[in-house]
């Protein structure tokens, strides 16, 4: 059964006759087919008893067709896109159509709605819970993506030096990816000591400070799956305080991952690192979620936080990323993507997590 | 006057009382503040009478409040943000509130929609013609953004060899302008041979062909203002159809590009090109508008394209980029982005574009 097929049944079972796919990644992961159509406009409608169809810009037309198996219907700038799409479709009159509202904007939303006569219901917990569980084809395809990740973070580690910026030791991980025909799966961060201590910090033209606690946060994107690792090494002699709370991170990064199992909640596994940190009286620089799932997306489900009570299964696959941001002082975070398995957590990335001094 | 300023007095003029800004490139070009929440909300609220509030993750709180000068106010992960949105504004109640149907996602809408009542209006047309129009200090942006595109470019003519693949070429621009500080403003194209002639083709793991064109489309984002330039070059010596192909759309580049004044439509202008290449018997083989606005954002207003009836002022930014894409035979498309200015057009990227040969 394709993906496809998988989700028309589920549309079915829900007496949902139509549905339209415009999220990008979505549409990947359900055909093979991946292109960005940015402010344009690009819909894979599923017709209860009629083939899917794919509506893009003409500009992409032709590499879709050689890649999905049903028809394929371009546009051009200067044509309105939605006539042309009621003209193209055999149906536009449903009591329902399911659309992804975490994706649509609202501007496209109205658009559809200018053609369809049916009520909209939301298709995003379908596809966020199909996507949830990952496949062995798909564990396979993370476990790759960690391993360049964990590649991509060697080449950063040889680059250190403090001759060199946090941009120039990027520059150089990312030459290194791409040639190998790579891209990264979000802007590779790179940050020197007190930088290190915002946990959204920019990196920049800042010399890599000696003595201090240095930060790589760096994923690839290797056949539409994504990676996501963080490690903070020692540049030097980092000060006293800046080896405790990298200890005190480690330690909660550690007891969270091997807590991981089916059936504990999200929220648990959460509250394992947590209360590790807020026992060592950081709490409150810890002010992020644990974790977040990955797959085709980088953010997905499920989210590793309080307040989260979903049920972890076998498949389930996300980071555990705990971080210690004490402003002006250091900052820490250690990062592992991985799955869940029958026992526990197999993660995705191999780096040692012991303090590296470089 | 600020910018924020100026939209106050556009949304009073029009009786709207409140508004909520949520595109991170808005947010940028009202405040010089830019970060991406991703899944996450961040939203300005403008409130007749109030002062502005920047809402966002707790985790880009710190950088927010040191570069805005307005309350800023965090929240975690943990915390459901649309009850503590609804607490913090002094008042939820309006005739109209707008917001950007463009930008905002069914899920968003539908969150904004439980806290106000109120009728919901767009923003996306008085963001689009504020931002239509640059001012000096953003055109000196461009042309400063169009230099680096010409520096990045350079870099990429003497990396051509045929020892090297798209992506090594790739890998070498953005290592030079990643090492100067600089991104890219999308993904950068390097397309030899036949690749050339999809329009939008995939660079990977392909040799650079001899006798074959070989087109560069790339651009830089600097300080939140982008350039974008396409150049197709001779690598050895193509044959005649190649080197005609050229010719006919250097012709179409050129001649639209001297049209350009204020007074005439963004429709006369593709049409000026498109005119060209028809007559020469390629019009089916340019299967794309000829130009898209730009600014902080790649592709804004003005659309140069049939049906654009748009008349061109002074201050208008957009590029210029006709092109002939004859699959399985090659590929041409020459681009330049610029102004208009009182009697023409200026350009931010100077590269020749007489067919280079290397």
């Amino acid at each position: 059964m394709t993906k496809i097929q998988d989700l028309q049944g589920k549309l079915e079972q829900n007496g949902i006759a139509a549905a339209v796919i415009a999220d990008p990644v979505t549409l990947n992961y359900l055909t093979g087919y991946y292109s960005d159509p940015h402010e344009r406009h690009m819909y894979l409608f599923l017709i209860s008893g009629h083939e899917p169809l794919l509506f893009l810009p003409e500009l992409d037309a032709l590499r879709a067709s050689q890649t999905v198996p049903f028809p394929v219907v371009g546009y051009v700038d200067s044509e309105n896109p939605w006539e042309k799409i009621k003209a193209t479709l055999p149906q536009t009159n449903f009591a329902k159509v399911a659309v992804e509202f975490d994706y649509l904007n609202v501007t496209k939303f109205k658009g559809l709605e200018s053609i369809f006569s049916a009520e909209f219901v939301d298709l995003t917990p379908t596809i966020n819970l199909m996507r949830l569980i990952k496949s062995a084809d798909e564990i396979e395809k993370l476990h790759f993506a960690g391993d360049l990740a964990d590649k991509a973070v060697q080449i950063g580690f040889k680059a250190i030096s403090s001759d060199k910026t946090e941009t120039d030791i990027i520059a150089e991980i990312e030459f290194e990816m791409k040639r190998m025909g790579y891209a990264m799966s979000f802007e590779t961060m790179v940050l020197t000591g007190t930088n290190a201590a915002n946990p959204h910090g920019i990196p920049g033209a800042n010399k890599i400070e000696p003595n201090q606690l240095l930060l790589f946060d760096l994923g690839i994107d290797a056949n539409g799956y994504m990676s996501d690792m963080t490690r903070t090494v020692a540049v030097g002699q980092p000060d006293d305080f800046s080896k405790e709370i990298y200890a005190i991170c480690l330690e909660a990064q550690l007891a969270a991952s091997d807590f991981i199992k089916p059936g504990v909640t999200a929220a648990e596994v959460d509250a394992v690192a947590r209360g590790i940190i807020t026992k060592a009286g950081y709490g409150e620089y810890f002010n992020h979620r644990l974790g977040h799932g990955i797959g085709m997306g980088l953010h997905e489900f499920p989210s590793i936080m309080a307040g989260n009570d979903m049920v972890l299964q076998e498949g389930m696959c996300f980071s555990v990323e705990p971080g210690i941001y004490v402003p002006g002082k250091a900052g820490v975070r250690i990062e592992d993507c991985g799955v869940v398995t029958k026992d526990g957590f197999e993660v995705f990335t191999h780096t040692p997590k012991e303090l590296l001094y470089f």
